[in-house]
């Protein structure tokens, strides 16, 4: 096949300094060792993360080392590989587990590599896909089947998210709450109905993304400001409480809520990030109820690429209305401005020429 | 609510004799004790282990005790409910499970009584539904919510098992295989699609059934006489075979196929009953794999009664392809002789009068 | 045999009043119904519950219903059983499983009795066992196998508890830490040694709780006041921090601290109930961590008991240093003191005259 | 530190040819390539699979591809790494995991490469370690903890076999029955006792073998040849059968008791290889009975390594009474003789000079 030349230097939109901002800049197309894949990125999707780097919050002046290239959900087609490399061959469409496992720890050699110890994340701690290319371990190339809407390759990052939340116990025939409804909350809504779950509560303030919850696939849409809002769950529950919460959104408020809605020996996955430390009463949430409680990182590796394949592929699960704008890369700003205003839900930033 | 007073005497197809057949007699209606039910039935269906007393086989000789009522997949009205029986009420419309568990062994006392050591199963071991009136422990009993749709009512008993073996070990995102489309079979295909099966291959000799097997949701239909099956089976899951099999015939060639389609690490549930000891390579089908087999018995004692629920009425997973035939109960001979050519998959007998 | 006339009254131990302590009273024997058993209590033994309602704090008084009789630890002879009861006989040995499941809700349908929506809790909701007769519904029975030293009857409740919290996850291999070693803690290091934990961590601030902790099992003994407690589990893990939690103090630095000692991927199972919410880093703690953390409560009805009676009759799991003291029953005020100053451990009430 | 500088030939014990035997033979030291690390064998020890390569039968015959170096199970120290190896030093003591998965196939991929589809056993599929040198990728090393006795270190290969056996289901206060006690399955008595087992029926024909059962840990010691062996385990559990099967032996006759034995709702785990098609009872051995069936292949890689390497260090267990004999490796002619004989339960070859 034919692909392009490959060219010396490239666009990249970087996290210049420690600052607010970021700005696009020609830089050197990375080099590639042995077993590394260079990919030239298609497409590229916004994350709340990139958000935060934008921002230049409290979180991100403790973890980012500037100057870098964010971007962590990606697609794109394989440039060139190293000469180790096996499996994986220049023309191929990919996307890629962005988190770079160590190989070494106790997690890595016991099925717990999205738990790595000494992780490093594409995208956050090492340059990632913003660019024209990206250098991607060729362990962590996901190759992605003709059959899946190429519309959807930079989504299996945080659809797997959503896959490894809702799948981290039963789901089949149980009543579930999802608590937050941004785009990994929506496909997690999307996964429970397609995965057999009874009935799915999803708790949002916001309009537009409940209507977006909706056409996932929610059968009830609640609003956490309306005060019958426990009462609604309990009723549509014989009075049991939701069998699974699916905490998505990280605030406080919800979380405890989530909790008290859960029944008696239920399970909660928790996946949304509190900015700090929250007030649970751990005894009513948890204790007295024998809940199992999963905190959700990542995807397993690759068990979660799997399931996400064969539900899109083979059962149709469609992720296109969570898709709200496409704009090309050197719009960040205005990607940026609407995550930040609540206007759209998952940006498609193009790449490619 | 007004019912019917209830009579000193009932129609009741019996096995009247250690012989082949049943027929219709006028019995006593059963007196119940402080803690039965007595239920009015509305429509019972046929089960093919009635078939196996019909044709008074040598399983049958060796377990049932002539004279008695068979008859175990019904639904009913509460006609009556003994002194201490809470929570069932008179006029309520149900089914219920007929395995009645000790309550006393190690199995009923830690989670399994599905396989009570001293189970007696209604219909087989005492009286059963073929009749006007049938008696059950009311904590056996399983009220049908009105949004079920009442044609299912007798089915929960064959439909749960379905559930039962389908739900035996992860579903979602796997490529599953079912060998044998009788009802059971067709109901589990139904489940797994439900609940996020990422492609089901249905095995099955006899046309009719595969065709119900597309019906209720298989994504590809294989004949075993066809010899290229087990490739067929390796192309369409990149020579892996398939995560999964749900063994439903009891066939030994269906079974030791099945197990060669198993992938390495895969899981068997097998609820068919082979007649005779099996002859099997263990070292292939299962040791070197690294399987793991589950044999299923009935239903999980409630827990299959609340995910059946869940899927038929949350999930509207339909049962009706499969029910192909309505007969009068005194028609039985009839609806004997349609399963016995295989004409018919699962025929409802009119008890109601 | 030849058991004593049951008299018509007794002596029990009662909270009479809302307001602080306890006393003895001379009572009416309870009445047994058709499935009920009446038991001749030998030995109580005293809980931390217990003195909640001796001194009468916020929780007892939104909980506890005076007038009645406390104590859910015992053990005893059958005196007398209700005239539909199977399976107990009079003059049998027993103890019992205090939390008296509703029998109909989804938990209890469903093999989590122990989460029972509806439970009422003997010695707590209702009459319990400080007292010369106890009346118990014939399904929570447990019959004490003769091997059993008898001294241990009346504390199957508390080791049960111990056992569900140890074996709710893999403990074979497993590094342990153990966060309060009051006598469920103290248990708690019974049943993880002797199951294969690896190595166990005690943390506790009373240095003769370590020391019984020491005789348990536990291989390092840490007080919680040391500054380089965390680093010292880390060295002594290889860096990883431990694979299982077992939190028993309720305490919430505590749980704060047992947390942070968890490793990536790690179990945390909670027993220890705080008196109010906690501030938790749940971020850090749990969901970056990828952990699973149970709640825990009571017992699983009832392969929390087989797995309790194998430990203790077949592996010789040794409860004795835990009993600090033995008293006669009307010396309970001693009892309550010596607790409250934590200069005992378990202390056995003598009641059988 | 001072190693021996690497000789250009080495003592090797070979397979030359598709015929019986084996033989020494001085042979070139193996190159290593950038990611394997060269091992100075210290000890290698003796597999049931060694003796059938040596007797050259037909699952030699099938399998093996002369000429090449036998040898699986062995320790010793490194001797050179490759360049790009992380973590393994010139100087460790050593064993390794000798099947070397593909790393690219689905099983691979997901937390199951213990049933990698390509899987390349050194010792089996390429050379092993009957040899003073042997040739390892360095991701299959597992470093040897200084506190576990050198004399165990050839044996973390079939103990691991047990520990993956035993391990695979719940064990802590199960009845346990183990069928073959050959050095797997008197291993496998080891670790059900180190971690909580109930009680443990030792069922094997060979007395000497029986009598190291004992030493490992056994409760009860049964001859299969006794006809009254089934009611004992009958008698000594209750009427309930055991809870665990742990199948070590292969033997048609042995799989078919040892299925009978087990209770209802049981859980079965097969790791002996029968050397044909076995004829079963599904339907009362497996499929009435509710059981779960584990194949087991392999050792976990490398959550058995973690555990096994803990119940030795840390929980003591002691394989020393299974090591029967030590010989050089010249003398291997008169190990396989003591083997086939039944003389011998495990034998060390020493290898280094």
């Amino acid at each position: 096949m034919t692909l392009q030349p490959i060219p010396k230097t490239m666009r990249a939109l970087m996290k210049p300094t420690a600052a607010p901002g970021m700005e696009m800049r020609e830089v050197p197309v990375p080099h590639i060792g042995a077993t590394d894949v260079l990919v030239a990125v298609d497409t590229a999707s916004v994350c709340g993360t990139d958000l935060h780097i934008f921002h230049w919050d409290e979180w991100a002046q403790a973890r980012i080392k500037p100057p870098y290239i964010p971007g962590h959900e990606f697609c794109g087609t394989v440039a060139a590989v190293g000469n180790l490399v096996q499996g994986v061959s220049v023309g191929d469409f990919v996307s890629a587990e962005m988190h770079v496992a160590c190989g070494h720890c106790l997690q890595c050699r016991s099925g717990q590599a999205h738990v790595c110890q000494f992780v490093k994340i594409l995208g956050v701690d090492a340059d990632g896909a913003f660019a024209n290319y990206v250098r991607i371990p060729a362990s962590n190339i996901w190759k992605l089947d003709p059959a899946i809407p190429r519309d959807f390759g930079s989504l299996f990052d945080p659809f797997g998210n959503a896959v490894h939340t809702v799948l981290s116990g039963p789901i089949a025939g149980q009543t579930v709450a999802v608590t937050g409804c941004g785009p990994i909350g929506l496909f997690s809504i999307a996964v429970a109905r397609a995965c057999g779950a009874a009935r799915i509560f999803a708790i949002e303030p916001n309009a537009t993304r409940r209507d977006l919850a909706k056409q996932l696939g929610a059968d009830v849409l609640l609003n956490p400001s309306n005060a019958n809002l426990e009462q609604q769950v309990m009723d549509a529950t014989h009075g049991n409480g939701v069998d699974v919460l699916l905490e998505m959104s990280g605030h406080p408020s919800a979380i405890r809520q989530g909790f008290r809605l859960l029944r008696m020996g239920g399970r909660a996955s928790l996946l949304g990030i509190p900015s700090r430390p929250v007030e649970l009463d751990l005894a009513n949430a948890l204790i007295f109820k024998g809940a199992t409680v999963h905190g959700i990182n990542g995807r397993k590796m690759y068990e979660t690429w799997y399931q996400a394949e064969a539900l899109i592929r083979d059962r149709g699960v469609d992720l296109s209305p969570v898709i709200t704008h496409r704009l090309p890369l050197d719009r960040f700003d205005e990607a940026m401005h609407l995550l930040e205003n609540g206007e759209a839900s998952k940006i498609l930033l193009t790449v490619r020429q």
